[in-house]
């Protein structure tokens, strides 16, 4: 685990409290309740924390305010709603051995060796971050690369997209693991001369997982409390966190009843047994001035790409007899929405596959007569869909939650799981847009960044952070500079139900805003990928400051 | 389930709000922090729901108050604290089928089908309290009686001393009984042609109990307003609750996030696994205006006198070969005291016999020197302790923590399992105040009822209801009506470390507190016991009116 006097942190910086706040010479843009745009260069924030007035250079300016913050011209803009990350899995990633920067297993192997001297009281050696695609190793690392570098304690690293796990011998020892073991359903286990090769992939990562010592109550606070301050610096101001345990859960509340809550928490209960444990017999109420709440459950239809554990229509292009597997019967999948709508929380459900997508669509259908009321069913990344069953969103009124980010990341590795004719659905934020589909934006942090920018300059472009490829992949999937915005602030928080508080700026709103130094909505795609928030704001306290 | 509308109250009785309040023309009772009586004729209530001001008949009063309350010449006195209750049991008592006052079997019968009917939604009529003698029925009831009345649900229904249970047959099917089940030993299931009969005694009971469902959530919301009404007309305040669960605190804390709570809960957890998944990495802080706090854990370390777990150091005088049995190993306890100790939980241990009271001096005794500070320990029950061991109750500093009632309620049972001997150093309330041990009172509730006033004249005269046996049983063990009092109030507050707040009605304390008819300190134990609050008041709000 890191040193982590870095990341617990004073949280209120200067912040005004029990008075109006001018905020004024600003570069002021939100969007308005319909989506359209509002300019204004003077804000003026109530003791509540909300928005009071927004002003035009014309207007008159109160004349005492209590405190007044000068902008000096920079840009004022909303903050940041990621509508799709793990709050905890980000702060746990951070305390992790981090191999996301390594580009060769040589170069993996000598930072897990470093890392392990130098944590000498660790019983376990954990880490993330790893992608054979990006070592060039043409298939999966085993567990004698690990045992080379650390024999003596067990070594479980995760890949990036979480949908795999690497474990030298001590680890599968520890997990009892054999040859004889089986891969659990929706699960299996890379074996090379009959024997576990050392890595597990989707279900039966657990297999690994379940062996590993459990973080305790205190780690949890210290993760959370570096979560947060990164999201901070990053811009974002609130997260649908996608899945939330029972001890996360307690751990968020522990920051509430501290005072220690900056950023907001929309909170979806891991499964239904978390959903009910923590929320009870309906969702909970906002707690903490509108920092907490628990407003759904995330469900698990298929795994992801990279993996091959999405599950789609026809078989992989780079697999032929695979075409991954839905991790849910159809009776399990309907059972566990009903039961949560019938209690009032909404359902979001993860779908990466066009198969996946089309049941969770098919479901929806099912149930939409017997489930009256506003659903707001979500899809959470809405990877790969057939591009027929596009117009089934809009009908069914379902939110496609996806992940801008994710384009560039996995483009080759999509375009190789999927071949040409099926990428036509894959990251379809424009078809989407265009069939009427409401899209709220977010990073599924920690597998990528939550850094809201590069997101955004994805979703106008189409490119990678090198540009790539010029003129951007299936450009005409490319949004324009306010969807991309509104995807990251008005519709993310509609997609929680929250859009009666968060998402715009105007009269009424919480104050959350960012105070950045470049225009988003005139900016170039590489400008605004490097954009960086100057100071962010929540509920009209400045939680961050660049610097500062 | 009981019919809710009477237990779902609306909270606030013409409460006083952000306001000074007056309490003027009353018999005043409270201790001060030494525990000496402090009496006067009037209360100023602070805007922060504390007490600001005590006032003589000759002390002048504020000019204008923002609110007067004439107390009419009645008797105040400070808000009972049960230190040790069920507050959840309490509550799931209360929404079962009370049967307790049917006095023939077709009485039982039209009662049970009138709540079957009643309440469609109820996968299970669970209830209580028959008892076939009163019925004059000669023998026990049959599933056939109840098939008669409820064919199609499962109904369980536990005898009025709780060791027998009656089913009828879709509760045998459900829990997979069959002629050719086998009762457990201790245990016995009646018969009738070679078939269960649908009566289960002691150790049987469990074979249908285990297939029951489990509370909801919303049921343990209900059953949570349901206890606390209960709890407020009988003037209890505030109630150690022992042995919480996660499910019983996240009901607790919903109701708290609802502005529900009324009364003050002291929460320990339901061991180790409970505690640190509530409270995380220490004790909670103090929630929703000194309402909840998880304080420390609840330990087991034997069972009850009555069904002979209680662990003793000789066998019982019933049971020659007999002693009980610790629930723990030396090991586990000192593990688990280590374990909730360092992180600053306090520990209250279950002892009843006298052989699990010497192993929990024995076990605080070991771990003393090597836990510094001031730790509190608590032993709940101390019910049957060696004379030779009470002395080092006082000499390690451990609060004996003991319900009255339990005397009177015990009285014959005790004398048979334990013979007169060993009577000397059962429930020895005055030994242990003369040795110098700290006594908090409670009730054990829903093992009793939560009425202190039973409570209290039973420390004061060791008589049950009846005033027998006259004179007392083992008068010597009687305590003063003031430490009765502050067994009730200011000792219960300083048992769960809440003496800065609680159990006292000294300026800058808490205005938690009842209206009496009775004066406690000069009444008869009779109408001691009779004695019912009038007026409830908590945090300066009154939130109990008997009749209003």
């Amino acid at each position: 685990m890191k040193r982590l006097a870095l990341t617990v942190i004073a949280l209120l910086l200067a912040a005004p409290a029990q008075a109006d706040t001018l905020v004024d010479n600003v570069n002021g843009i939100t969007l308005d309740k319909d989506g359209k745009v509002v300019r204004f260069t003077g804000m003026v924030i109530g003791t509540d924390g909300k928005v009071k007035q927004l002003l035009d250079r014309k207007d008159k300016r109160p004349e005492r305010p209590d405190f007044k913050e000068d902008g000096k011209g920079r840009t004022l803009i909303p903050g940041m709603i990621d509508a799709h990350g793990h709050l905890m899995g980000l702060g746990l990633s951070l305390m992790l051995l981090d191999l996301s920067d390594t580009r060769s297993l040589a170069e993996a192997q000598a930072a897990i060796k470093k890392y392990a001297d130098e944590n000498p009281e660790l019983p376990w050696i954990i880490g993330r971050g790893w992608n054979q695609e990006k070592w060039g190793l043409g298939g999966f690392p085993t567990a004698a690369d690990l045992d080379a570098v650390v024999p003596d304690r067990p070594v479980w690293l995760e890949r990036v997209d979480g949908h795999a796990g690497w474990a030298n011998s001590a680890a599968m020892t520890a997990a009892k693991i054999t040859a004889a073991t089986k891969a659990p359903e929706g699960g299996r286990i890379e074996m090379v001369d009959g024997k576990p090769a050392g890595v597990f992939v989707d279900a039966a990562v657990a297999l690994i997982d379940s062996a590993k010592p459990k973080p305790l109550a205190r780690d949890l606070d210290r993760a959370f409390l570096a979560a947060q301050q990164q999201l901070l610096a990053q811009g974002i101001t609130a997260i649908a966190d996608m899945g939330t345990t029972i001890q996360e859960w307690q751990a968020y509340r522990r920051a509430g009843d501290k005072h220690q809550l900056a950023i907001r928490i929309l909170s979806y209960g891991g499964d239904i047994d978390n959903m009910a444990l923590i929320a009870g017999p309906g969702p909970t109420p906002w707690l903490y001035d509108d920092k907490l709440r628990m407003v759904g459950v995330k469900l698990y239809l298929d795994g992801a790409l990279g993996s091959r554990g999405a599950w789609l229509k026809a078989p992989y292009s780079d697999a032929p007899g695979q075409k991954g597997l839905p991790l849910l019967t159809p009776a399990q999948l309907r059972n566990k929405m009903v039961r949560a709508s019938m209690d009032k929380f909404q359902v979001a459900i993860h779908a990466i596959g066009d198969a996946a997508n089309a049941e969770a669509l098919d479901a929806i259908t099912d149930l939409t007569a017997d489930l009256p009321g506003e659903r707001r069913w979500r899809i959470e990344h809405a990877q790969i869909v057939d591009p027929a069953d596009i117009p089934r969103f809009a009908k069914l009124g379902v939110i496609a939650s996806m992940q801008p980010i994710h384009q560039p990341s996995d483009r080759l590795m999509a375009e190789a799981r999927l071949g040409a004719e099926r990428l036509k659905g894959a990251y379809a934020w424009r078809s989407m847009e265009n069939a009427g589909v409401r899209l709220a934006f977010g990073s599924d942090v920690p597998v990528e960044s939550a850094n809201p920018f590069p997101g955004i300059a994805a979703a106008i472009s189409r490119t990678d952070a090198q540009g790539q490829p010029f003129g951007g992949w299936h450009p005409e999937e490319a949004v324009s500079r306010e969807t991309a915005l509104d995807g990251f602030t008005r519709s993310a928080a509609y997609a929680a139900f929250a859009e009666d508080r968060l998402g715009t700026l105007m009269p009424g709103m919480r104050a959350d805003f960012l105070i950045v130094d470049t225009d988003l909505l005139l900016a170039s795609p590489e400008d605004i990928r490097k954009m960086v928030p100057l100071e962010t704001w929540i509920g009209g306290y400045r939680y961050y400051k660049k610097g500062g």
